[in-house]
């Protein structure tokens, strides 16, 4: 297919110009390797594997495939006062935790969801992916240039102007202009504030006038019309996340399935009560109770694991109350297809849009 | 020049897909007689004029050019407990006032901006413009039927999905899907909640699957990049506010175009401190101390007309703090040129980024 941009295609030496989103907790080894094998860029989320999850699902995606891959960290800071916040949060929860009849949530976040380092740094110098993405900013300098110097292109979320300029003045090789129709968490590392976040029509072409490197659009974007407007306003590819957690590959249970298809047009808000940092979620119970956005959640992720309980019990009774429905705003704009037929039928439709 | 799509140019009668925003208080006869000379469609803002300033208006913009003219009302409803906030929000208002040397606030609301009525009505059986558009929803049925007797084709507002079907039941000709990155007032009249608001891209293609009128596009648009996104993503039309503002023939004072001029991507924020409905503008001094959103804010519009005076002090000592500087997300992207230029060059540029 005669893309007319072929920046991010000959940059990671993909055919499509289409990123699955990474997805934590939800992304599997088949839907990435579905994506890899039809030409776009399968991302193999990372940021809350242990290393032994991390080399299953290499195992998985195997090696004819992971060479397409794009593995995918969070690079999250430590606020000075996220610990004296986790005993108050514990109980705005505990109502919650009895009303499941569970015991009182815990304080325990488990070691591997640490931010980028050590291991992830090892695991990428073995595997020497074509691309590494980050959300929440970059890792230090020398992590970086470690990164860099096995071959992998460096990508990392971007949702204002000034976040975009300071990755390409960090070196990275590409940007993810995040609108705010995006579902699951902002990308927002130097302005996390939701009132001012700018919607994807109004980002895109912003960043591409404001960096030299190309652009890749993500959020709200559902079907074809949302991948043939994005590079109209200048991106040279698109990330999709919502889109794929309508396949069948994606590690959904029933109530989140059932939740994500009655998500209508605006059932979705941008809240921190669910992870402890802002993402857009479904308006779920909890969401609604102690936010969308809270000043006394604790830093991310304990509230995560705090909730993780609760969120299994919920699913359980086929319940979404106390469950995190990560999910943008194209949700009703998503058509249940496999992922290798969704993206043949995505790129063809685009292409025919954009007269290519 | 060949538009692929046509449904708005045959209802309107007009070459261009290009609406030029009503902008009460901003837009000038000149505005849109340069708009509507060059095929678009120019809008006269009537929601806060008298019958006197609406008859200059249109006698300005002259027979010609006013058979183009969309003429704009808005539709805002009074809440039972209006009045009662009135007193609380003087008492938020006085050291503001103080700071400027200024007796204290009134709580005038003069009475030509009430909601679409009697002699508003009367102008359009008299004026038959070719188009007439809403905000805040639509106005009684037997007053609805009145204008759809004159020939006048009816247009207003939505932010959802819901209040896009509710219109074409209503009988809307043709619905613009306003996008959160829009400048201004939210159009919202039944969704009124701002932190589930959707992005232009999301909204657009949602409001196209679930109406059959043809959809104009608005928010965050301020280039032809914006306007084949629009089309691509279903719209049949774009409507632009901020990139008009930009130029020379728009109302506005050094220190509003200053203002807008150093916007930047993220500096506007959704508030209803300023007029009492939720609306896109800067984030002055005023909205950062009183908002950006209020429950405690009178209706629509007291608070606008209450600040006034405080407006005015602020203005003619060229300092944006007491003002509401209205704009988009786009800002960033608009150039300063005059109207026929602006609209005539936008057109050719989006047609060669559609390859019509």
């Amino acid at each position: 297919m005669p893309w007319p941009d072929r920046r991010i295609l000959d940059l990671f030496g993909i055919d499509l110009p289409i990123i699955q989103a990474p997805m934590a907790g939800i992304t599997t080894p088949a839907l990435i390797s579905a994506v890899a094998r039809e030409g776009g860029l399968g991302s193999l989320p990372l940021g809350m594997a242990t290393p032994d999850e991390a080399r299953a699902a290499l195992d998985a995606i195997g090696e004819a495939d992971g060479a397409r891959v794009n593995l995918n960290f969070f690079c999250h800071r430590p606020t000075p006062d996220g610990p004296l916040r986790a005993d108050a949060w514990q109980r705005r929860l505990v109502n919650y935790f009895e009303e499941m009849g569970l015991p009182k949530p815990t304080q325990q976040v488990e070691q591997h969801t640490s931010s980028f380092g050590g291991w992830h740094c090892e695991l990428v110098e073995r595997i020497r992916p074509k691309v590494v993405s980050f959300h929440f900013g970059l890792p230090e300098r020398p992590l970086l240039e470690r990164m860099r110097a096995t071959g992998a292109k460096i990508i990392c979320s971007a949702t204002t102007v000034r976040e975009a300029r300071w990755l390409e003045a960090a070196g990275c090789d590409a940007i993810i202009a995040q609108g705010v129709e995006a579902g699951g968490h902002r990308g927002s590392f130097l302005d996390i504030e939701v009132a001012t976040e700018l919607g994807t029509l109004a980002l895109v072409p912003q960043v591409s006038d404001a960096v030299r490197v190309p652009v890749i659009a993500a959020g709200g974007i559902g079907d074809a019309r949302g991948i043939a407007a994005a590079l109209a306003l200048g991106a040279s590819a698109v990330q999709l996340g919502t889109a794929y957690l309508f396949c069948p590959e994606a590690r959904l249970s029933p109530t989140y399935r059932a939740a994500l298809e009655s998500a209508g047009d605006d059932g979705t808000i941008i809240t921190n009560v669910l992870s402890g940092r802002p993402a857009r979620a479904l308006r779920t119970r909890l969401v609604r109770a102690l936010g969308p956005l809270s000043s006394d959640v604790p830093d991310f992720p304990l509230p995560a694991f705090m909730l993780r309980p609760l969120s299994q019990a919920s699913e359980r009774m086929g319940r979404s109350d106390f469950m995190a429905i990560w999910c943008g705003q194209g949700a009703p704009l998503c058509a249940k297809q496999p992922a290798a037929a969704l993206t043949r039928r995505l790129a063809k439709e685009a292409c025919a849009l954009i007269g290519a």
